[in-house]
């Protein structure tokens, strides 16, 4: 592949969710209800990744809300230094995740997982903080219409 | 207000950036590229708010990047306690950020600063992160075409 069909098929990322890390997933939701009018999903339980989650929608962007199941979860290491909550992660979404995996592979860049099915049944993977100053970032597959 | 206007005026907030605290500004823009094929605006100093600043352009959003000037930025002791940078806000946008703020202000609502006018020239405020499970939002008026 090309550098140019590179930069091309990189040019495709958008903004899917922000993750919002919480150490009490009603809470959460009743507050973003309360400061914004948001509305909120129902709440699922997601095994796997041993987090509870629930979406707020606003008007262009989903806010995913994460409560850890578990002490295991790696999102309980995270509320461990913010126990109050914060921003974990944001997501980015591209038409080809697997593609999109190759090529940053080929540059070396440093990725925590390989692609996997999320709980929507669409592959993720997450890039590791170190390579974009510190924030934690997730790729995965546009949604389909 | 009757609660049926504060609720409709609420449903217009968009998620408008997200704000990544970094330490140094040249590398976030490098690495955004590397990693994302990512443009960066020029970088701007903003001596206001005591930070330099330069915008990532995805698809469908904005990255603020901020690096502060001195250790007397908001976001100096930020990276004290994230050195490597991270997520450090992220904006909403509305029409009417006055009377977005006056709502919460009557809600009761902890709002850290009365709107002010930002870099661009738009009014904006921040709620406190105790209103929503840790995470610093601000609230902007939205970009006008």
């Amino acid at each position: 592949m090309s550098n140019n069909e590179i930069e091309m098929s990189r040019s495709n990322f958008n903004v899917d969710h922000i993750a919002h890390a919480v150490p009490n997933i009603e809470d959460a939701i009743s507050q973003y209800k309360r400061v914004f009018g948001a509305k909120a999903s129902n709440i699922k339980i997601i095994e796997k990744q041993d987090i509870k989650i629930a979406i707020v929608s606003f008007a262009n962007l989903k806010i995913e809300l994460m409560e850890p199941l578990s002490e295991k979860s790696p999102i309980a290491s995270y509320l461990q230094k913010n126990p109050k909550g914060g921003l974990h992660h944001y997501c980015l979404s591209v038409d080809d995740v697997n593609q999109s995996y190759e090529d940053q592979k080929e540059k070396k860049i440093n990725i925590i997982s390989e692609p996997t099915k999320g709980y929507h049944g669409r592959n993720l993977y997450f890039i590791h903080p170190s390579e974009v100053c510190g924030a934690l970032i997730e790729v995965e597959e546009h949604e389909k219409e």
